[in-house]
């Protein structure tokens, strides 16, 4: 029984302490917006952070009355780039590259899609990696917590930059449906539609519970070091218990069914020979290369952050409750749900649509039949296209007709 | 973002290293066998243990021609202590103190009820806290790989020590079922029907990857130190470790729906003055009471060992595989499966039934309508009880005319 093994990385080369996106690294599509350096950004929980940068990508053109913007919303580990090849800079491809691009179901012919890194994460926005123009070290434990709200008010000072008044369309899966919801209750007059997918309006004790076992696997691993991880050599960073997470995670993203359908009981480890405690399962060693993969493109830190603001995701407070928040929304609604979706049931988007149907608002509900499980929104390109692509259409044809 | 107060004990008692009940502790309720200590029991996967024992207990009392015994096998995390009330020697009450007893489902007026505390478990029975004969130490990191037959190969020599050449039946849920499945194949002629609730012919991909992530747990505290911290001092055993993985298990032991209806949005910690990393909502303080209660209690290298038994547990291993293993099945079989199961789908009970009756074989599969999850096997009482009883009696019956 010893730890020998365990999470060796794959190949032979070191990994960072962090693997976080760093100012000198190359840029890749990157952009950036750089707020006011003198004025702090308030954040909804109390704290603040000076010196703001949102990283954010972009494919398509503006057209000239800038009527034609879609923001999609990337969700826990995803980052700006949600369309477009790895490479410098873009350790992998494009997110949603299947549904961005030119004639895809978000037509970049058409239209401008938006994609920003969100604030606390690791991919070129101000995450705890980043460091504090205060200290001149990186934020590490110090980085205050930040809400879905505070996200959207960064993305908003982005769409600002682009000369964005109103996007035809905010869309995006899991936390990117979070943003879209606060987006149309906290600037109405901001958005044409939205597109929360695979998403709910306030996270359920089951969503808070994953999230919190998932942060309790990365502070249990001693490389966390209380946060203060970014001078570790490499290898000494906080890479078992971020791995651990990530492999918890990923238990509740694909369904029951189609882990044991991919996976079975097929070894990797010969067992034919006698058992011991560490021969692994096809399974297991799926699960390390899902967490071998998180670890060389994600941050320990901007994990914890942004995962405590999916549990504090709650559309209703503050707002009297989450009737009156979604009345707020005027905007017409597309949901889509996986059947197979333990994690974020058919019934909150359920919820979701009866509450905007029942406040008279426009939304369409729309069940994907899958044993893809949550992921499903991000790999059931086909069934999420045909959605979303007559959804926009019938967006931009009113906006064109107005 | 501290790891202050993150797994702080309930109550400022200390926690010794391991909870295992060690020799010298209040024996409450149990009895023991003890096998030859000059023959090696030898294992499936290759070990061998010396000077085995088995802790047990039994409700009833036996009938003349010894026709009237029932084994109940207990689950990953369960003992011998199947009924009765919490005292010295027993942290908790009979984990299915409902079901046993007089008048009961399990009826100890009429049935001679035993249960045995599983080989490689910390209750008793030899295990990763016993002491090695061989060197006068506690196993820790040599104690060997376990199966689910080895479990069933001791569970026999205790039936030869009562005097019970062949069962009424042997029931149990969740792995206690796998004992139960392995008892028909391996002992057909010891078992005059059989009870398998909640369980598996063999681990699904899904079920060993949540092992899996909770072995994780545990080795990446460090305080587990390679599996040998019996000589720890109190509070410094692998607390965090193993009350992670008890976390991580409570979410895939009761349904989301279940998580969310009981616990909901409702917050531990006040949050209504500015948020900080660790406050908790109430279903991380319901995580963290079931990992306080199991830590007092249990042992860590324990629930890695038999853990990995379930993960072992294929009954086509060996036998030409699934169909032919569950040929040799020749003795009645009730199984129930509870409708809200995510981690021993109903289809998994389902598949075990149709094969008991395609061989020609008698099966009855009971589908509880419940929220309560796989836990339900061990909260349904009425529902299992309505399902026990009759099945029991039939068999009971039987035997009596024949």
């Amino acid at each position: 029984m010893t730890e020998a093994n365990r999470r060796a990385p794959l190949s032979a080369d070191l990994l960072p302490a962090s693997g976080a996106w760093r100012p000198g690294d190359p840029v890749g599509q990157r952009r950036f917006v750089a707020f006011d350096p003198d004025r702090r950004f308030q954040l909804e929980g109390g704290g603040s952070l000076k010196g703001v940068t949102v990283a954010y990508e972009t494919w398509g053109e503006l057209n000239a009355d800038a009527s034609n913007a879609i923001l999609v919303c990337h969700a826990l580990t995803g980052d700006s780039h949600a369309a477009g090849p790895s490479g410098p800079g873009h350790p992998t491809e494009g997110w949603w590259d299947p549904l961005i691009g030119p004639g895809k179901a978000i037509d970049t012919n058409r239209f401008f899609v938006v994609c920003t890194n969100v604030l606390g994460g690791c991919q070129g926005t101000t995450g705890p990696s980043s460091t504090n123009p205060e200290t001149g070290r990186p934020y590490g434990s110090s980085f205050p917590v930040v809400t879905i709200r505070d996200i959207v008010r960064t993305q908003a000072a982005v769409a600002d930059e682009l000369g964005v008044a109103k996007w035809l369309s905010v869309v995006g899966g899991s936390m990117g449906g979070m943003q879209v919801l606060e987006w149309g209750i906290m600037f109405p007059e901001r958005v044409h539609s939205l597109a929360p997918l695979a998403t709910c309006v306030a996270a359920s004790a089951f969503q808070i519970g994953q999230s919190s076992v998932q942060r309790s696997a990365i502070v249990l691993d001693p490389k966390w070091n209380g946060g203060d991880y970014y001078d570790a050599a490499p290898n000494e960073g906080p890479h078992f218990g971020l791995g651990l997470a990530r492999e918890q995670a990923t238990l509740t993203y694909q369904s029951e069914e189609l882990i044991d359908t991919k996976q079975g009981r097929r070894e990797k480890d010969v067992m034919d020979r006698g058992f011991t405690p560490w021969q692994r399962f096809a399974v297991e060693g799926f699960l390390d290369y899902q967490a071998e993969k998180l670890i060389r493109r994600f941050d320990a830190n901007s994990y914890l952050v942004i995962n405590k603001a999916m549990d504090l995701h709650d559309v209703g407070r503050g707002r009297g409750g989450l009737q009156r928040a979604l009345a707020r929304i005027t905007a017409p609604v597309l949901t889509l749900s996986i059947s197979t979706d333990g994690l974020y049931p058919t019934r909150q988007q359920q919820f979701l649509h009866d509450e905007i149907v029942s406040n008279g608002g426009s939304s369409r509900h729309e069940i994907i039949h899958s044993k893809a499980g949550h992921d499903g929104f991000l790999t059931e390109h086909q069934a999420v296209g045909a959605a979303l692509k007559p959804f926009l259409a019938e967006i931009e044809t009113k906006l064109t007709n107005s």
